[in-house]
């Protein structure tokens, strides 16, 4: 499993003053912990920072990768912000995320072909969100068709199929599995996706997240973006892992068990 | 999701000694517990009984019964005793289990029949446990077959694809979960199992069970044999339930929540 650790982002409450206060010591700390817990890549969000977005988001690359060495997801609609943040990065990045509306389209995949980059890419058109998976599958389809035409690798993309609340329609769930499954078995690459959507409006918001990534890793989900620092969460995506046939030997959950990673038991 | 409560098992080591003297105070009191924490069928077995297993097994019903009213899984291999309980049960009991082993199958086949009941089919026949799923789901059809032209009622046959440890095979979770898809899929009736065989010979045992019940309900898994008891096992069925579009608004959730069946949060 591909994890993404989603904590460097502006719009959290004690990441915002690290960030306009550039202080490097305090993001470097949130990064290594969130690499020792097993992210593969560091987000990186300054979107709160709208005219020092660009500035803002290079310096948390150069910061991130200064210490760790860690490749970072660029999360950011924004192309300037992006390029300049690509310009100092080290290693193959993400770039998180585009979708099929034109001007997000045309902004932001020059900058993945050119530097070689992962791509988060969103089911959605100009039109917003689709209802249905099968609207999803083909927007989906109609991603990566584009995608590789204009020169991304298949092994770069990443579908995200874009979790909405189950609290809103108790269907929100399954379309969002439904897609990933669609994409993993028929379209042959990856998908990714964050889980706090999916909660919103009711309680203990954490177990539903966590409950549904193990569903999506059922379905095929290849990468989170997630809190790679809640054990519990990290406990359900281990056991699944094992339980899927993707930890030979059950290796990584006994390593990850011996490291004290799991939450307590009762 | 059917819950049969699994506690009432004389290999327990707190059942054993209350069955041996009758104490219909300490079952009652174990079976209105998992009652009331949502078990749909009270499982009882006698089996370290083996001389008295008809009558213990008609005594275990019969007490649960009296105190509850809820119907009881009866968990024997033998014809005697399950025709014992049944005589003794009130309203549609469910039968654990049949195989396709010819001997079994024709001593309990028929009480089934008989007695209109729920049964569960584990899909094996007389060679043992088949390894590959394709080989599980050939087994299944033919239960399924022979089980309703026997004159068992589609609806009441649950199919169990037996679970075996992760420890000894990686592909053992796979295998199950490939088999519950196809048993929801393309035969289209109800598959159940149990849990913590997946987990043998790993740490934290009870971390890998309940992940895995997440993953076969993403699958299609209709009922489980488990411990109603167990908060954190109940908190992650009831939010899959949610996330899978059968608690239509969410109410089951919700009600388990007001009710603090939840795991506490940290």
């Amino acid at each position: 499993m591909l994890i993404v650790g989603e904590l460097i982002n502006s719009s959290r409450k004690n990441i915002q003053p690290a960030v306009e206060s550039r202080d490097g010591a305090f993001i470097q700390d949130v990064a290594s912990k969130q690499v020792e817990a097993g992210a593969g890549f560091v987000d990186v969000n300054a979107g709160t920072f709208v005219d020092e977005e660009p500035a803002l988001l290079s310096w948390l690359v150069t910061t991130v990768q200064d210490h760790t060495g860690c490749a970072c997801s660029i999360d950011s609609a924004n192309p300037k912000a992006i390029e300049a943040a690509l310009a100092v990065h080290k290693g193959k990045a993400m770039v998180n995320s585009i979708t099929l509306e034109e001007s997000r389209y045309r902004g932001i995949v020059p900058l993945v072909v050119r530097y070689g980059c992962k791509v988060v890419a969103l089911s959605m058109d100009g039109r917003g969100i689709p209802e249905t998976a099968r609207a999803r599958a083909e927007i989906s389809g109609e991603l990566v068709r584009r995608l590789t035409a204009d020169g991304v690798a298949r092994e770069d993309i990443y579908l995200d199929p874009l979790v909405q609340p189950i609290s809103t329609n108790s269907n929100n769930g399954t379309v969002v599995l439904d897609t990933i499954r669609f994409i993993s078995e028929d379209l042959g690459v990856n998908s990714i996706c964050g889980l706090s959507n999916v909660s919103y409006g009711l309680p203990v918001r954490s177990l539903v997240n966590r409950t549904f990534l193990v569903l999506a890793m059922g379905a095929g989900l290849q990468a989170a973006i997630i809190n790679p620092l809640d054990k519990r969460l990290m406990s359900l995506l281990r056991a699944a892992e094992a339980l899927l046939g993707r930890d030979a030997f059950c290796r990584r959950y006994l390593s990850a068990f011996r490291k004290g990673c799991f939450e307590q038991e009762q």
